[in-house]
């Protein structure tokens, strides 16, 4: 094996983890805000971040504090808040750049409010001193219901001591 | 490192691309019918593919120009399509040969109609010249509902400038 | 290259390799029960592990021979059930041992009940013998409505001669 070879293989494997660490984000995403977890929710974007929500209930936030803000208000009120991420695509932009799509769905509850939606999200994604990160997540609304739903809500509670 | 050690880490380096490369092909297609991308659609599939829908809503098209055709045709009356991927399972079955199982779910309206499905995509794949394709992907129903939905629909429309 | 440089290319792929096993365990979890194929669903647990479900539809099994079993008795009454998984995200916490999580759904149709639920699956895996094992799996329920739904459900029946 000349060095040629090591290269190449080097390169092959840095790819894998490279679509791998952007899937992660989408997902890491999703847990943190059905956990409610802001820390979590935090490493997940660049400093300069924007993270967009389109319409029909369009928000905005730029920056890492105002991202972390929008994602506390935008949760506070609702007794159920679900997010579903499926599968997605991502595309390479550059050595440190990329571009992904994945496909979303919501449950939400409020106070008298509800809805579940179908949606896409967009996003940049750039890698930075501590790897890969939202540099833009903007949310694209394709069906929104807001009719009132008949199921029970559950509080997750503790969990059983030994599970995740 | 000898060059047996070499050749097993190759291996193995293959083994989870090839993984990985049959996961995004299952990507790909949906986000290509909820792109309603086209030639994203004609990239997925071998030249001799068989596409096949089974029952109660059952289409099948084979080649695969009548598979795209199909697409479009499939697509074309609806305002609202959305394709949801879940997790699957992966088999290879050869070097160049694996099958898959995705559960899948559907959200559709026409003009007068909607309905939204429980399914399970059955694959056959196979690594050709230009990499994986799809030789066969059939649709099995587990569950349809045609009832009408309340909710409302949204055409995606122009996205931020710098999004994906 | 030196050693150094060959045992973390080892160490990465190594890396790439159980995140994927695990990932894949949770999918052949699912594939299994909506399959409902006891022989794969028996093959995801260590000997020892705990399968546990929480309030309001709380069932526990200890053992793999009673895991089985209750992978049975649960899907004998219904005439449709389907899980789908969505991301999940995967922690190392030793060499050999990992935590997850992943959001889940579920679609139930008995002789007289239905239900659709969002959930959480937070489970602790180990790596035995025989690869990356289930050594708990706890289904934190989020959301269930037992309502009433419209749809037709399908019996899988034969698939196409060639596919999956």
């Amino acid at each position: 094996m000349d060095q040629a070879d090591v290269m190449d293989l080097v390169m092959r494997l840095r790819a894998v983890e490279d679509e791998l660490a952007i899937r992660n984000l989408a997902a890491r995403f999703t847990d943190a805000v059905n956990e409610r977890d802001a820390g979590a929710f935090r490493q997940l974007w660049s400093h300069d971040a924007v993270w967009e929500i389109g319409p029909p209930l369009a928000a905005r936030a730029e920056g890492i504090d105002a991202i972390v803000g929008m994602m506390a208000r935008l949760l506070a009120p609702r007794t159920l808040f679900i997010q579903l991420t499926h599968s997605g695509v991502v595309t390479f932009t550059g050595e440190d750049t990329a571009t992904s799509r994945f496909t979303e769905r919501e449950h939400e509850k409020g106070q008298q409010d509800y809805y579940e939606n179908l949606a896409v999200y967009r996003d940049v994604i750039a890698r930075g001193p501590d790897g890969w990160r939202f540099k833009r997540r903007y949310y694209e609304y394709r069906y929104l219901d807001s009719s009132a739903f008949a199921g029970a809500v559950f509080d997750p509670g503790p969990s059983p001591e030994a599970s995740a």
